[in-house]
């Protein structure tokens, strides 16, 4: 007996594009699916719970195959890291009712045939949807690009932009923690905030308020910055170069303010880096795995201690998630951008 | 009674400039100067023998205090590497006969107050001028950058710019008995055929004549860069940015192409170093001073056993010491590029 199929309501990428993201280049249809993981293909069968919307995603919108990832398919589901309920399992790691955190679909159900990357989640009294944030990629890549490539010590400056974002806002924390002082850059007043007044930030501005952001950072680092976290490259990016301090480390991880570009705007002041010895170094959180169980065990015991928050912005429902997705490039989002697919 | 003054040709800095030095920026005049080490100052008196023309110095045209060296002082004679032989000491570690290397004057005749940083030459069959060249400060930071900032693995595929400079030659040599695959760039085809056939490049190609400086890393390198020593930035970096491979080191030395240039050029591709998780770093020999005797030692045993050569390019007397300077920043030099100032 064949089973039924159900609807599947999923967000469709019509196909490669140019520059910014948009609405429009994303569609949300109803489909169908069999709930069961097929007899003999080792996959499971999940529901889609929380997805999370990361600036990376926007790399996979080119016609390009050389990446690190490769492009999304026109004409079928995004994918993305999500945290999922096995309805059904064709695979001994997996049984109905474990929650997993990887990659998905962007769809109520997915059909997963690669599960060597997921994980099991051990459900405590953290949220659910913290596994693509606090504790999943972004976390991670705040944790590993900060302890792994700036090489921090207590007392340092440190920089970071794009701070009350999904990484950044994590970054800032754990220099906190770690003894550094700590100044963050965001897009609005709300954002500024929150950096200051939850997150813990010694200092934070705001970028679109600062005529001349290399006058900004003197003003905020009149001693100069050891260490500058990199979300967004750009002018952000040259002025930080000039207002290094000797044998600073720049990592390189969103560079989001060029992800859209096809002529991505020239960083001017590369010199610094030799009048200044700098090292700067752009990373993958995936490069770093065999230190994610430190990572997690550090955070979890943070997060419970009260140490460190997690600003998320929530969405409702799949609909949502094309504007979701296109409001990280213009930093509508406040704290990581999540959409809630499902209740568990 | 008073010491005699002698006469005291100098090669004067005019004042602070814009753009690419030319020869008017400075004036060769005759000075004065009493050949002894006044008594209790703890200086020496030197007769300086071969002068190093390097294009840092263009940094120190500049009205800039910022920087890790201070600029020139207008009226007064430039500054800069040198071998020379000690003519009158106050200073109990050096005597007269000596032959020294480390910062002097360029003019005939100096008096070195500071002479911490000076080197004793201990004279075997090894040219004296090479102690501005191979054993001072460019192959040393050839050798600090290669080893040190590059973590070179045999097998590996190396591009180095300026490749027939006096920091460029030696990289690709060491790179060679490294076991690494080496091509370099230059800008006539006379320094390609010394980097192909006398300097032992696996490769070179002439830069000036690739209208496509990516296409052309592609034919020299169909499995892309591990390590780019980048002697000049620009244009050359941008392309080396698309070409290098997963985890591939930049070091970054000279920059030669932007030394002059107020505005300097932008690199747009920065977005590299995240996709390919790349290690980009300045560094200035100077601070790795701690390795200096290694280098000595490993590379003066490769000079001897034939397994090195370097080539130097000579002008003779002070009175060329402004055209040959000059030269560095439209590559007129072949190899090391010296002033000879008198002979021994």
């Amino acid at each position: 007996m064949e089973a039924a199929e159900e609807d599947n309501k999923q967000v469709i990428f019509k196909g490669f594009i140019v520059g910014i993201p948009k609405e429009t280049d994303m569609e949300v249809k109803v489909g169908k699916i069999e709930l069961k993981a097929p007899k003999g293909s080792g996959a499971i069968l999940v529901k889609n719970l929380y997805l999370s919307c990361d600036p990376y995603m926007r790399g996979r919108m080119r016609e390009f195959y050389g990446s690190y990832i490769p492009p999304f398919v026109p004409g079928q589901a995004l994918e993305g890291f999500g945290v999922s309920k096995v309805i059904d399992s064709d695979n001994p790691n997996f049984k109905p009712g474990d929650f997993i955190s990887g990659f998905t679909g962007w769809e109520e159900y997915s059909l997963i045939r690669k599960t060597e990357q997921l994980r099991k989640i051990q459900q405590d009294d953290i949220p659910l949807s913290f596994h693509v944030g606090l504790l999943g990629m972004p976390g991670f890549t705040a944790y590993a690009g900060f302890f792994e490539v700036c090489s921090p010590k207590k007392g340092e400056y440190v920089f970071v932009s794009a701070a009350s974002g999904a990484v950044g806002q994590l970054v800032g924390q754990l220099a906190k923690l770690h003894g550094c002082y700590v100044v963050g850059s965001a897009g609005t007043s709300q954002k500024v905030d929150l950096l200051k007044n939850k997150l813990g930030f010694d200092e934070a501005f705001n970028y679109k308020e600062e005529p001349n952001l290399d006058a900004a950072m003197k003003r905020y680092f009149p001693e100069g910055i050891d260490i500058y976290f990199d979300n967004v490259g750009g002018d952000m990016l040259d002025a930080a170069l000039l207002n290094m301090r000797i044998h600073g480390r720049i990592a390189v991880c969103g560079m989001v303010s060029q992800q859209s570009l096809d002529n991505p705007q020239g960083i001017h002041n590369l010199f610094c880096l030799i009048t200044k010895r700098i090292r700067m170094e752009g990373f993958l959180q995936s490069d770093y795995l065999d230190i994610f169980p430190r990572f997690l065990e550090q955070v979890v015991s943070y997060y419970k201690q009260g140490k460190i928050i997690y600003i998320e912005d929530m969405n409702e429902g799949l609909e949502s998630a094309p504007s979701a997705f296109v409001g990280l490039f213009s930093g509508k989002n406040v704290g990581k951008q999540i959409i809630r697919v499902a209740d568990e």
